[in-house]
C-alpha cells in the first residue's frame, strides 16, 4: 500500500457521490456528455482570490499566470477577479484578449519571445518582461518600427532561489532573466530610450509550501529590487515579486500558511528600502489560485487482477494528466489524491489498487497501490488538484485518444 | 561539458548545411514556411523496412506500431511498406483507415478499450488483442450484437521481461495482457464461441539495444507460445512476438545488431515447438522504423550568457519534444544528439552550450552543456532521433505556442 496526497479541503460527498460546485459529479458528467472530464469550480476560484486578498497587504496587486489553466471560461471568470494577467506566449496573449482582459494590465514573460510575439504585445500595450539584452534591443527596435513607446520591465535573474521550491527559477546560471549585475545599466538605457520603464520582475521559484521560505525569498526580492533601483538611479515604478505559492499534492504536504506570508509582507512594505516607497507591487500566481478548484473525472473501463495486484483501467490517462502520472519534472513518482467519485467517503473499506490510464505504456499510472473501496466497471475515479497544469500541460494527441472535455461549474 | 547521443548514421552536410532527403534544411524550412518543423525522410523509412526484411526470416511479417508516428503522410507511406499496422485507440483506427490500410491487417492492443472502440474495430474486421477477461466478454458480446464473428487474439502477460529494455511490459503484475496461467482456458472459450481465434500477442518490453537480450526474449516468447498452444489444445494460427528494437539516443548507445537477431530468429523458426509449425509470426516495431528518419528543426531566438553559462534559446521546446527534454519516462536526463543545422560538421570548434526551449519552465532543456560551434540568433538547431514519440507525444498546447509543423520529405 502506498499513501496518496491529501484531498483538498471542502470536497464532500452526498449520497455517496462527490460534490463539485454544489452538484454531484453525475450532474456534471451528464452536462458535459462524456468522460474524461475536467470540472473547475468557479466559486472556488472566487473564494481563493478573496482568501488571498484578505491575507495580503492591500497594496499588493494579484496577477493570474494563465499558463496554469488557460481554459477560456476560466480566463473570463478570473478576468473579473484579479488585477493582472501574466502570459508566456503570443498564443496566451490572444487568449487573454479573447477573455476581454485589458492589455495594459497584462505582462509577458518567457525566454524565447520571437519578433512576431513582441510586435503583437507591444502594439497592444502589454508590458514585456525582458529576458535578455538581445530581447531588449529587439523590443526597442519593434517599438520604434511601430511608433509606440513599449512598456518594458526587466526580468531579473536573482542571486538566490526559493528554498524547497518544486522548480527553481533563480540562483546561479539560468535561462530566465538578466543577471542582476547587468540590470542597472540596461534599466537606465531603457528609461533613456523613451520607452516606458516598468521596473522589475523577480521570480525565484515555484510550488513552495513553506511560509518561511516564501517570506525569506520575498525579503530578498525586496532588498534586491531596492539595491538595483538605487544603482539604476530611478525610483522603481513597478515590481513583480513572482509567485511560488504551492499546493499540497503528495503525502505529508501541508498547505502554505498564506496568513503568515501576508503578515510578513505587510511588515516589509512598512519598511521598504529607499526608492521603493512609491513602487507598485504585484505577485503572480497560477497553481495556487486554480489547482485545487479542478477535478479530473475518468470512468473505469476494466478492473483486472494480475499476479494478485489489482489494476483499475480508466478511460483517461497521462495524455490528460501528465503530472499526476509522475512524468513531468518529478524524479520520484508519488500519488496525487484520488478517490472513487461515486462512492466518496467510503475509504475505510479500502484495499490496495492501482489506477492506470488507458495508454499502452507502463508509465501511464494515475495512482499506485492506493487504498480504494472495491471498484467495478463504470465507476468514476476523481483525481484532485487537477485545476493547474492538467489539460493544457499534457500530450493530448498521444496514442490518438484526444483531449478531455472541460467545464467551468 | 556533457556528452550527447550519436547522430544517426548517414546524416551529412553540404556547404555547411545539414542535408535531409537530399536537400539542405533551408529547403525544407522554406517549403514548410516555418519553424519549428519535424522533417521525416521517406527514403529512410523505405530503407529501414528493407533493411529489416533483409535481416529477418522471410516467414516473419512486419507490423508498424503507428503510435510511434501517426503523421498522415508517414502512415500512407508506411502502408505501402509493411504487412500490418498495430493501433492503440479508436483514434488510431480512424487514422489507419484514412491511410487506406486494410482493416484485416490491423491489430488493436491497449488496456483500456471502451465499447465504442471495440464496436468500431470489430465491425471493421480488425484483430483485437484482448487485455483482460472482462474485455473478452465485452468483445464477444459486441460481436454478437453486430452479428459478426470478431477476430480475437489474447495479449499474454509473459512471466519474463525484455532485459535492459527502456520500458518493461512483462514480468510480474502488469496492466497489460492476461496472466499466462489464465490464457489456455480463455483461448479455448474464444475458439468455442464461434469467434475467429487469432492467437497470441506477447510483448515483453521496448527500446532494447542488446541483441542478446532480444534473442533471449524471442526464444522465451516462442517457448511460451508453444506451451500455451499445447495447453490450449489448438494449433496456433498467429503469434505477434512484440517489438522492443531500440535506437541509440544517448552517449555510449550502440545500434541494435538486427542481423544477429534475424539469424537467431531464423534458427528458432527451424526448430519450432509442436503446435507452432503452421503459425504465422509477426513483429511490431515503431521507434526502430521511424525514429532515426525524423529531425526536429528549431530556430535560435536568443543566445545569452548567465553567470558564464551560454544558453541558446530556440523557438521550439518540450511542447514538441518532451522526451528529448528528459521528462517522459526517464529518471536521469541525458542529451539526445543535436547539432547546428546550418553549420553542420563544424564540431571541432565547439564549446559547452545549453539549448533551452522557449517555455518559461526550467525543465525545458533540449541539450545540456553540449559542445556546439558558436551560435547566433537565426541559426538552426537540429534535434535528431525525432521521428518517433515526438510531435504526437508532447504537450503541444502547453503555454499556448501550439503544434510544430510536420513534413514528409
Amino acid at each position: 500500500m502506498k499513501a496518496m496526497g491529501p484531498i483538498p479541503a471542502g470536497y464532500v460527498g452526498r449520497d455517496g457521490e462527490l460534490v463539485i460546485a454544489g452538484q454531484p459529479v453525475s450532474h456534471w458528467i451528464a452536462k458535459a456528455g462524456e468522460t474524461p472530464l475536467f470540472v473547475y469550480d468557479s466559486a472556488r476560484l472566487t473564494g481563493r482570490v478573496a482568501q488571498l486578498r484578505a491575507a495580503m497587504p492591500q497594496r499588493l496587486s494579484i496577477h493570474y499566470a494563465i499558463k496554469a489553466n488557460p481554459f477560456a471560461p476560466v480566463l473570463r471568470h478570473m478576468a473579473g477577479l484579479v488585477d493582472g494577467f501574466d502570459i508566456a506566449s503570443g498564443g496566451e496573449l490572444a487568449m487573454a484578449q479573447e477573455a476581454g482582459f485589458p492589455a495594459d494590465r497584462i505582462s509577458f514573460a518567457g525566454p524565447g519571445k520571437d519578433n512576431r510575439e513582441l510586435e503583437a504585445a507591444i502594439a497592444a500595450g502589454v508590458t514585456i518582461n525582458l529576458e535578455s539584452e538581445g530581447e531588449m534591443r529587439r523590443a526597442l527596435a519593434t517599438g520604434e518600427r511601430l511608433g509606440v513607446a513599449p512598456r518594458l520591465a526587466i526580468r531579473v535573474n536573482p542571486d538566490f532561489d526559493l528554498k524547497g521550491s518544486g522548480m527553481k527559477m533563480g540562483g546561479g546560471a539560468k535561462p530566465f532573466g538578466i543577471d542582476a549585475a547587468r540590470v542597472p545599466a540596461l534599466a537606465r538605457e531603457i528609461a533613456d530610450s523613451g520607452a516606458q520603464w516598468r521596473g522589475f520582475h523577480i521570480f525565484a521559484g515555484s510550488q513552495a509550501l513553506s511560509a518561511d521560505a516564501v517570506i525569506e525569498t520575498q525579503a530578498q526580492t525586496l532588498a534586491l529590487a531596492g539595491r538595483l533601483a538605487e544603482e539604476t538611479g530611478i525610483a522603481l515604478p513597478h515590481c513583480n515579486l513572482g509567485g511560488g505559492f504551492g499546493i499540497p499534492y503528495f503525502p505529508g504536504d501541508e498547505p502554505l500558511n498564506i496568513a503568515a506570508v501576508g503578515a510578513a509582507l505587510g511588515e516589509a512594505f512598512d519598511a521598504l528600502p529607499d526608492g521603493l516607497e512609491e513602487t507598485h507591487f504585484a505577485i503572480e500566481l497560477g497553481r495556487w489560485l486554480v489547482g485545487e478548484a479542478g477535478v479530473y473525472l475518468t470512468r473505469v473501463i476494466d478492473v483486472k487482477d494480475s499476479h494478485g495486484e489489482i489494476f483499475v483501467v480508466v478511460d483517461g490517462g497521462l495524455h490528460h494528466q501528465l503530472a499526476a502520472s509522475g512524468n513531468f519534472g518529478t524524479v520520484v513518482r508519488r500519488n496525487y489524491p484520488v478517490a472513487v467519485a461515486n462512492r466518496f467517503g467510503d475509504v475505510d473499506a479500502g484495499f490496495a489498487q492501482s489506477v492506470v490510464g488507458r495508454l499502452c505504456t507502463p508509465i501511464d499510472r494515475l495512482a499506485e497501490k492506493v487504498a480504494l473501496p472495491p471498484i467495478s466497471e463504470g465507476d468514476l475515479i476523481a483525481v484532485f488538484c487537477a485545476g493547474a497544469y492538467g489539460a493544457s500541460a499534457s500530450p493530448a494527441m498521444f496514442l490518438g485518444h484526444g483531449a478531455a472535455a472541460e467545464l467551468l461549474a
